[in-house]
């Protein structure tokens, strides 16, 4: 079944099966000739001369696309280098705009609560912990094995008067969604606006800020099968921000430094090729179309896995979840040798976060859900992408099923010798 | 003269001549073929497994280059988006660092003053009023019409203590450059650590940061023939730093976001050319002789443009200046009108700094230096580069002249008509 999409994509390594498409994701093949063309456009966006003009149009129409995509208009569009500087532009852009209402004592600000989860991006706890140091007082909501998080208690953390509230739209390691419409309801009606990292999203779920309410969302490039260095941050008209990088008055001001042209053009391009085939039911490209095919596959690997090996559990199986994420927790392995063997066997999948690879900490996620530390070391993720096939899938299963009886037989054996030298 | 030099560049627009090279410069030809088998390494850096090996090496080998070629470890260096990043990050995050020391109480640090010239690109004076709505004191150094500023009056201001001094190595309008190493020098004595915006000197200047002792240095990979989307913070060892980008662990914990492949391989692909041609003085391609060339282009232009045209004055004309600006001031004409005439006549020039275009204030630069707004407003930037040639210069020369007489002869018409409305 090698079909025009998989032949769109341009899979590294001949035979190797990519199953990390939340990490980041293959660049579109219909990209390539597009950024060969885009290589003549080196001129600087803001020049008024002819070779500005080029670039200053890719820019525009980037943004135009973007913002049809994500539903509002392009003037709500903040490009940055990624979604790290979009989390970090609005968490911190909100705070210092606040500071210019309240005064530099936070002690003495009307709302100094922020609510987030434990399941957010690094990008957003550690800004989170850095905004903590600095005056605001943090509550997270929590968030049970099953994914879930609980909106009473929502309601009820909104009792304090509450500044902002984070939450991510889908989370990037258990892949579960978060109803972000009724967290931004109950925010709102407290006073408090709603920030919403979204970089999970896009490709995988129909995003409408508009529909959704919040005031601040952030996307990613590069989780779009597009070019790494290129992010946006939506804001909605009229709410406060105070620039991260201050300087030359690029993005209306609100973003300093010469845009990436060739990441924006490619982040524009995916955005029109995917926003024209959300309208196209009919067509393979469809969101429709693609989330179906992620899904089917994702839930036949989870069916297959879980029939065929023992001490195996999905986290959050049951609950609302993006079509192309499985979180598993493999009892007695260990998720870092089953990733290495794995990646012997010829495919690429991770332990949580990309950005945490080679941590031993184990994923302040799945401790969050409420996973034991040894628990958590025995997952393992693995993120379908737009080209993944059954055939694919169906070698996966057949070496993730060795490698999984390699590991216990060999666990098994040690503990017997440790046994019989004890004896 | 069709020199492989001039052959090696993407200029855009047959028959157009490109000489803005301050504000961006066109992508080196070299750098085509590698972009494109660059586009299969689309894994995230910060995967363990396969596919994010080659990107990883690709980042790794960029940071050696580029830490050779300004002289210092590559532990040394933390990559951004862009040379604003990297100069809100130097600025902010020793801000930052020195609130963990002394506390958010600024008025309480034993150190609130920051020094810096009003010649410095948005990027530190946006950023430096920004410190200083928070707290910091800030005094500017003065530089005279002839580019240069007095160590004397540094001597004075370093004694009130003072945090930190940022200067520019060179400045993006009129080109002159300043003593970083004697400031330093004198900064360092008295307490200060210093900070230095290098954009400019790159390609144009040997640019060592051990030599010139400086604790911060700031680097773009756009204005150095490469891609947009990549700069550069020298940070030397020991040197305190909160990040700008808070997140995921990239750049040993100092700039959070997934790394931007494509732009900082093209980035070290360029610092290691240029490095290896740095060694071979016989070398076309050795700075001496890009140097040399700009220099060359660049008198010959002054020379001739005002052996031919009456009332035009070369800002800090006998100061050092990196070889390929010039600064005019071209009286009785308006800069925004020469350059619109100069873009239909097929050649790229710029009234100042590229991010300000399209403002209508007069550069800040300029009126720093002591030119009144109506100089300033009479004032073109010609930045040559690496493919500049003596024929594209004459051709200019030629242009120039006619679009000044042609400007000039409006203005005298449209005052005699005004002359003869009134009588």
């Amino acid at each position: 079944m090698n079909s025009p999409i998989t032949q769109a994509f341009n899979l590294r390594g001949s035979g190797r099966t990519y199953f990390d498409h939340n990490a980041t994701t293959p660049l579109a093949a219909e990209l390539h000739p597009y950024l060969t063309t885009l290589l003549s456009e080196w001129g600087n966006p803001s020049s008024i001369h002819q070779h500005g003009r080029g670039p200053k149009t890719l820019i525009r129409e980037a943004r135009e696309n973007f913002a049809k995509l994500i539903g509002c208009s392009s003037l709500e569009i903040i490009f940055t280098s990624g979604g790290s500087e979009a989390n970090n532009t609005a968490l911190k852009g909100f705070f210092e705009a606040q500071k210019s209402v309240w005064g530099h004592d936070i002690s003495k600000w009307p709302k100094r609560r922020l609510i987030t989860t434990r399941l957010e991006h690094p990008s957003i706890t550690k800004t989170v912990e850095y905004l903590r140091d600095r005056g605001l007082e943090v509550q997270f909501l929590s968030v049970g094995r099953d994914g879930l998080m609980n909106l009473d208690e929502l309601k009820e953390l909104l009792k304090t008067p509450t500044a902002l509230v984070s939450v991510m739209m889908a989370n990037n390691e258990i892949g579960s969604i978060f109803p972000i419409k009724e967290i931004t309801e109950l925010s709102h009606a407290a006073g408090a606006l709603v920030h919403t990292d979204g970089v999970q999203a896009l490709g995988k779920l129909q995003v409408n800020v508009r529909d959704l309410g919040v005031d601040y969302a952030s996307f990613s490039g590069h989780k779009f099968y597009s070019l790494k260095g290129a992010g946006a941050l939506y804001i909605k008209k009229n709410t406060p921000l105070v620039s991260l990088i201050h300087g030359g008055g690029q993005e209306r001001g609100r973003r300093a430094g010469t845009e990436n042209t060739l990441a924006l053009a490619a982040l524009g391009f995916m955005a029109k090729k995917f926003s024209d085939s959300v309208q196209d039911l009919s067509s393979d490209e469809s969101l429709t179309k693609k989330s179906d095919q992620m899904m089917r596959l994702r839930d036949y690997f989870e069916q297959e896995i879980q029939k065929r090996l023992t001490g195996v559990v999905i986290n959050a199986q049951n609950s609302q979840r993006i079509p192309n994420t499985s979180s598993l927790l493999i009892e007695n392995t260990d998720g870092e040798s089953l990733l290495i063997n794995l990646d012997i066997e010829g495919f690429s999948v991770s332990t949580g976060a990309a950005c945490s690879s080679g941590n031993p900490e184990p994923s302040p996620t799945l401790l969050a859900i409420g996973l034991s530390r040894s628990e958590a070391q025995s997952s393992l993720r693995v993120s379908f992408g737009w080209s993944s096939t059954r055939e694919q899938v169906d070698a996966f299963i057949e070496s993730l099923i060795k490698v999984v009886q390699r590991l216990r037989t060999l666990r098994d054996e040690y503990a017997n010798s440790k046994k019989e030298e004890v004896s």
